[in-house]
């Protein structure tokens, strides 16, 4: 490991409240900053993942002091071209910068750590987290060379102190490794958030969510829960990790002349796990392919979170001089994505391994929201080369990582916690959870939907919404850490539906005549010429038009410019029905 | 109804062999045209439908005698900006425009009659399908004005003469009404396509799917069946549609005292009659909203395959002069459509219906792909209005149309046929239904999976591949019915992602030298200034050295563009990590 992943020097599990309050410390907010005012009692401040899935990041703050829990990304949608990905607004964690005594991290997928590197060039606070969740920020990290940030690794069942806080880390059980919860004493209350989770009874590494310790946090009295709602729509429980490791042997053991390729999230190192002991147990050797699963890998086992036979494992360069059932190939790729191992081999164009009538090939893994149709083209592909597709509609060969209902009623029936916010999903989720609670017998009034950028503040007796915090999303694109505005965006949305249309015209400086015909230069837009009418030609018309109703004194060119696009807009939308974007150039001549 | 719509004469049914076959009259292919040899047998040409969901488009050929079967469209994915919907190409039909009878049509949903008026400007044939089809296609040509269409309305169980091809329309369920299948006797054989299908015993109109049709058909001897495959990945039987009037039910009897909207597919008439019985049954007035809600239930009523009670029908405008308890609004709007009813209700834009906590919204449909970011944003504004939302995956408030694969075998065991080909479907649905029907007993040999493009011809004992036919997409934008090539798609994917560069710059046309700096006019893509350097003076000096260090003596202004394209393109790359599109534009001065 790197030095910079040191242990923690950790104090003994404690829930019990704080008597020392921290009330007399408040700092004024410099005058600069319009933000919440400042009612005593805990602050929690929403700077994403409500009422959206992705980017969860929300700071809690008492008194001087404030932490920060998880600081994730989105991916962009189809109405952000050219993105490549999306953080929260990390303004009100700068406007506070001095309050902020550190970071903890429930888990290591990227919607809980992906913003970590950008959040830390505005606030370079120490980062708690757990040793997988830890080597995963540094992994990231190392793609952001300039930053340096101070990682420290916490067992679960142990408790920091930043500042009021007293933050004990508790196992909860994920679609990843080292996740947990956290129950954090705070003045006010004990206050319980969850993180990512499910309640799954027979855990692959033998240690389930901590259940007998959120009970004995109960006991303490829990002043505030907020719960991961993702799946409070979906009744009964989710399928446990072990069942899916079933399935998959019993693919494995009826397909013994087969070579066998599972795709799956490198990051479930639980499903990993579950794979390296099947292919061990008949007697296959192991293959990693594509980069994020052989890193993950590697780390997982240095960290001894993931055990395997190293002698068991071969390049993948050597599958070749294995014979087809003594190979199994663990690849990334589940997403369709265009440069990914199994998208390579679906089409053909990866030199290490060819797909036949003999592969069998299981998507352990979910189809992430719009990547339906990469995904339907991977299989497609793998069909058309004659080779067996096992996937989630065929069979129970993945689960999800989010509690189901019942789960979330396990959940709640444990912690029993006076006030409730549901986070972690959209409005329709945080709104199903709530009902689940209410059913529970929870009183309406003690339970709360929290928006994006909401201010809430909670003290024993009551929970309300107290100001709102600057929101919002900064669209990251290739070029390291810029902003991409709004109008930018519209511009590509607008270049990429109606295309764009260059104007140069030359204006005589003296009598602001036209000095040649107008050139018009057009790319992404089409139009239909027949015999009767040249759409390009009669474009050239309107702009020699426009200039000589333009009046020339002024020798105002915006004014020009102005008029030509809108008139060159209009004749488009009325000839072609296309609204190309209009750029005008001016060329002035003696 | 329109008095192009007539009533055409019919034949009893019979689905005996014909023994006069039409050899004799095969016609040699025109020597311009380097298409399929021509084999004896029945020949099917897939052009669209195969390998993909959509512009579902066959002809069905014998000798001189050509028959088309559907031409549907299909909507344009993610990486297709500015495209409104795409068809089949139709040249192979222009090409063979004297050998084809006509058109039948098996329903009319988008993906089967969609591309009607595009592929009736290269072959204008007439068209046969059932009552309400041909009420739809009638609708949809009325958006295009010039096109005059025969229109020939078909009842089920009658049988039409096209060429050498004697046609049975056989009723089959779906979720539109109208919907055939097809048993065509050939000089070869009985063919029969299903159409899009689902079997459901207990059927809205009482008259579901022919079974008994089909078990006599099958007694003949059926030489081919192409059969619909988008389910036959799905184990089971699809939910009957009366099971979702049963649910829906339940829930209007559970919330007697709210207002009720129901948001569903208007062409799914079944869907609506159910909701137009039970709001009628809980003594609630039905609001049509929706263009197209209101379009197809007026023609569905005036053909008499739609019944209720006009008194019962209230204007959307005269709501609110109903208490909630007493109203029923039936709405279009169920993929999030932008300006649908629907998605202007959740957004408070909607001036007839303002939605609050007395509503109950009922999506009875499901989620195309593609759309679930928009739905979801429904939903979610929905709840926020404080209104309750039930959607699919909370109850049983939709079905499928088309067949698991429960049904799929019940179809095949019924028809018994010698050779299969399943079509309507992605690779891996046809994929999935070749298995089916080859685990059912039938021979690997005798089912084949087509191809887009493929030409297959069947004779009494074979199947073959015999030829290829041109096939393809064309991608209709706004204009009217233009084409828009993949260069066009290529400029505007560029364009999106990486925004425009336009370079103007001025030579003298004595020296090649430049006269004044050159202007660099950029749109939709970034970069980071600082004070060290600026990258758009940057590249200004690019395009001066580009051009100081190019040969002027040769007077080639393209050598000069596709320097300045290739400097700027890498100097972007490397500085800003960006490909914008660099359009030099070069004028000459004296």
């Amino acid at each position: 490991m790197d030095s910079n992943l040191d242990e923690v020097q950790v104090e003994q599990p404690d829930s019990g409240v704080q008597t020392k309050t921290s009330k007399s410390k408040f700092r004024k907010k410099p005058a600069k900053f319009a933000g919440p005012k400042t009612a005593p009692g805990l602050k929690f401040s929403f700077l994403g993942g409500v009422g959206e899935i992705g980017k969860n990041m929300m700071a809690v703050e008492y008194g001087n002091d404030m932490i920060i829990i998880d600081a994730g990304l989105t991916f962009p949608s189809d109405d952000m071209p050219g993105i490549d990905l999306i953080i929260p607004d990390s303004n009100y964690l700068l406007q506070n910068k001095d309050k902020i005594k550190g970071m903890i991290i429930t888990h290591g997928h990227e919607d809980h750590i992906g913003a970590v590197p950008y959040v830390l060039q505005n606030v370079n606070v120490p980062i708690y987290a757990t040793r997988l969740t830890c080597a995963l920020i540094e992994n990231k990290l190392k793609e952001h060379k300039k930053i340096k940030a101070k990682l420290v690794s916490v067992k679960p069942k142990t408790v920091i102190k930043l500042g009021v806080f007293s933050i004990e880390f508790v196992k909860v059980t994920h679609s990843i490794g080292g996740a947990v919860g956290f129950a954090i004493t705070t003045p006010a209350g004990v206050y319980f958030h969850t993180g990512d989770f499910k309640v799954d009874y027979t855990p692959i590494d033998g240690e389930g969510m901590d259940l007998a310790r959120l009970s004995e946090i109960s006991k303490k009295g829990v002043l505030l829960l907020t719960a991961d709602s993702t799946n409070a729509e979906r009744p009964g429980f989710s399928i446990s990790e072990a069942k899916v490791g079933k399935t998959i042997d019993a693919i494995f053991s009826q397909n013994k002349q087969k070579r066998i390729i599972v795709a799956t999230f490198a990051s479930n190192i639980y499903r990993v796990q579950q794979l390296l002991n099947i292919a061990e147990k008949y007697g296959r050797k192991i293959a990693f392919s594509g980069r994020s699963m052989i890193n993950v890998c590697e780390t997982a086992s240095k960290l001894g979170d993931l055990k395997f036979n190293r002698e068991n494992v071969v390049d993948i360069t050597r599958v070749d001089k294995y014979p087809d059932n003594e190979i199994c190939i663990l690849s990334t790729g589940t997403q369709g994505e265009a440069r990914s191992a199994l998208t390579r081999m679906a089409e053909g164009d990866f030199n290490k391994i060819e797909i036949g009538e003999n592969d069998l090939i299981i998507l352990s893994s979910s189809t992430i929201p719009g990547n339906e149709k990469a995904i339907n083209n991977v299989i497609n592909l793998l069909y058309k080369k004659g080779a067996e597709v096992i996937y989630e509609s065929l069979a129970e060969v993945h689960t999800s990582g989010h509690a189901y209902q019942e789960e979330l009623k396990t959940l709640h029936a444990l912690l029993k916690p006076k006030f409730f916010m549901p986070v972690h999903g959209e409005y329709r989720h945080l709104k199903a959870h709530a009902n689940l609670a209410e059913a529970m017998g929870m009183p309406k009034q003690n339970i709360l939907l929290p928006d994006l950028g909401d201010q809430i503040t909670i003290t024993k007796n009551t929970m309300q919404k107290t100001g709102v915090v600057p929101c919002g999303s900064l669209l990251i694109d290739g070029v390291g850490v810029s902003e991409v505005g709004s109008s930018i965006l519209r511009d590509r949305m607008q270049l990429s539906e109606e295309g764009v249309c260059v104007v140069v015209i030359t204006i005589s400086m003296l009598t602001g005549a036209l000095t040649s015909k107008p050139d018009i230069i057009s790319r992404g837009f089409i139009y239909k010429s027949d015999s009767e009418f040249d759409v390009m030609e009669e474009a050239k018309n309107v702009v020699i038009n426009t200039i000589s109703q333009t009046d020339f004194k002024s020798h105002d060119w915006s004014e020009i410019k102005t008029n030509i696009k809108k008139n060159l807009t209009g004749f488009f939308a009325r000839q072609i029905k296309c609204r190309p974007m209009v750029i005008p150039i001016i060329l002035e001549t003696k």
